[in-house]
């Protein structure tokens, strides 16, 4: 019994408000963390809130990035989901938080997708892996 | 100290296949998983993946619902996050759940942005709750 997946929720506090207000800086900042960690961008969309805080997502291959800032709390809430062996979601984690100028963060990685092996079988069809699809070395443990 | 939001993840098992891989369809019942629940819907995106697979977002002023679907699994890893005290992601959940005829879901709510009351002071300028601020009665307790 694997999981198809790893999500980390990250609370990642004393972040540079000028930074996190910032639609463009922050869409370009997940997009950047998303590609550092070998993940494959498939969509992107952000929204500046007024009058102020950025929330955005970014689904890649491999499941997704998503941010809420709150400017004037230094605060964003920010998570990276990732399926398959070859993205590491810490990654980008660590990366977004640098690049936020956080002082302090609090993570916690969730495994998603725990399927019991009766329902591996199907999976071992040998194509390659790709979201929406199983990694057979994911499945058959 | 209180939270800024709460955030659901729920593994969803047993869902119909020929809904979770039915891009419009999940696209669908995502948007109305959030009108439902009173939330305001900024901006959607979602992925078709070959052979099978669905993965999407709806950002809400109120944060973010997510999607990412194993049709040949029936499995789907779905996300609610809600901000502020109007919405309740478990309305949004649980539509979902029914509307992907789901058999076994099993979930967790993790409360986001808890912060200290002294970063809370900032945010009671009366002005009305929208994500990127903070709601006065979330934060002064």
């Amino acid at each position: 019994m694997k999981a198809l997946g790893r999500h980390i929720l990250a609370e990642v506090y004393g972040c540079d408000p000028t930074v996190i207000n910032d639609v463009e800086k922050v869409e370009r900042i997940l997009v950047d963390a998303a590609l550092k960690a070998g993940a494959e961008v498939r969509e992107v969309a952000f929204h500046k809130f007024s009058p102020q805080g950025v929330s955005g997502m970014v689904i890649i291959s491999e499941s997704h990035l998503a941010v809420h800032t709150w400017p004037e709390l230094g605060y964003a809430a920010v998570d990276v989901f990732t399926c398959g062996e070859h993205v590491d979601p810490w990654v980008s984690m660590r990366y977004i938080c640098e690049a936020f100028g956080a002082q302090n963060v609090t993570a916690t990685e969730t495994l998603r997708g725990i399927l019991p092996e009766k329902n591996s079988a199907s999976n071992q069809s040998g194509r390659p892996w790709q979201p929406g699809s199983v990694p057979a070395q994911a499945v058959a443990g």
